[in-house]
């Protein structure tokens, strides 16, 4: 039986862990193996995930690491040691969500203050993917050329691609993320092994959700996701990732591709 | 006459300078007063161009200011004491040119070390441009609804909507910039007297071009540069500058848009 690896950041909770269930269950022919990453303070949600992982499948491996990932110099010792014991060798496919990040200061741009959280804030959500997907993809290199078969998928959004009113930092994070995992693509042209991708899951049901219906300072942003709630219009996190799922195991889609789920049949 | 306010950060040199000539020659009939910023240690050139502006147009007023865009408490607070006795409502219009920035780390991604250094290149190239955005949006708010008339010019590139091999860093900061530039369009689109541009000035002829044909890691990408420059097809600052001034002065622009060097006639 065939092993796969996953390593899935922000996998306390939401979005995460519906990653977690439909990869497995998606992959059913395989064995995989996690390495889990959140906060520290979600400790409690990681070790969730960790055991529904294993009452699904007792044979998977999984780790569970505390990383805050607004801390530049903490992610680099932390993710690098997460990986140092790992043979990526032994498997037949490696996938790193990379699916942390936060929803950064709904305000207007002219609102804007505390600064030095802002900074924090794009150090969480833009800093960090670079130096997660760079220290990644130097552990592949260490294996030779075309050694490793790995996708990396960015946790995007329709934000990443238009404007929102009231949603500068978060939309701008996610545009840098995007080009980014493009880059990524653009610098494996060459090698089919090596693929990203650009996943924008939807506007899910999620917390995260919650926040922006209470928070959005603009009210028309605010009121066009209240009313996605209140007609039943948010997507299920577990329907959006299993849509994911099943573009990772046909693996047909173009490598630094953005891909929605409302594109997706 | 009618005055003009233009702040131009990274004024000291490069398309800096261009902006401001161009700036000059088109707007003549109207006194345009100038605010620069640049690093401390290239004062010598911002006292340069202070010159030139005082040579060309002896009834502008010039204040340079000296500021690390990449130090967040410094911005803003350096940033707001630059305006601090400026009226604005002096003014016919108000033109913002965020036109800082550096090249950023010319290395493939897994190749990508110094992550503190790293993060220090994103502030300076995302983080500054929030703050600096922020904090200019909310000194015309404090003039009332529709008072001021003002463009925030970002200086972008073709980097913002097309990966480059060994570009990542830089490609992802530009990303981030058009689209927090893109939501500064959103935000104010009921007010027809702000607007904001991504202008991509081309490869121009610059120091920044000198270190891209030295520094780039990727062979091809490398090659494309020196071609351009060997080939004559680099893009004088002037000519580019001049483009963009014709940009403003004409003012027909769509707000938020991306508009190339080469897509102008």
């Amino acid at each position: 039986m065939s092993r796969i690896l996953s390593l899935v950041t922000g996998g306390s909770r939401g979005f995460g862990v519906a990653i977690v269930e439909e990869v497995l269950a998606k992959f059913q022919n395989s064995t995989i193996d996690f390495i889990l990453y959140a906060r520290p303070s979600t400790q409690g949600g990681l070790e969730k995930t960790k055991q529904l992982i294993l009452s699904k499948s007792p044979k998977s491996t999984v780790s569970n690491i505390c990383i805050d990932l607004s801390i530049v110099p903490e992610i680099e010792a932390k993710f690098m040691k997460s990986l140092e014991n790992v043979d990526l060798s032994q498997y037949s496919k490696v996938l790193f969500f990379v699916n942390h990040g936060s929803l950064s200061y709904l305000e207007k741009i002219k609102d804007l203050k505390n600064f030095n959280e802002i900074q924090k804030d794009i150090d969480l959500n833009v800093t960090s993917v670079t130096v997660l997907t760079s220290l990644f993809l130097r552990k592949i290199s260490t294996y030779g050329e075309n050694q490793i078969e790995a996708t990396l998928i960015n946790t995007s959004s329709l934000c990443a691609i238009k404007p929102f009113d009231s949603w500068s930092v978060y939309c701008s994070g996610k545009a840098a993320r995007d080009m980014l995992f493009q880059c990524i693509a653009d610098e494996y042209k060459s090698n089919s092994k090596i693929k990203s991708l650009n996943y924008a899951p939807g506007p899910m049901d999620t917390d995260m959700q919650k926040q922006i219906r209470e928070h959005t300072a603009d009210e028309s942003t605010r009121n066009y996701f209240i009313e996605l709630k209140n007609s039943g219009k948010l997507v299920n996190a577990n329907a959006s990732a299993s849509k994911l799922s099943n573009l990772l195991y046909e693996n047909t889609f173009t490598s630094g591709a953005h891909i929605d789920y409302f594109d997706l049949k």
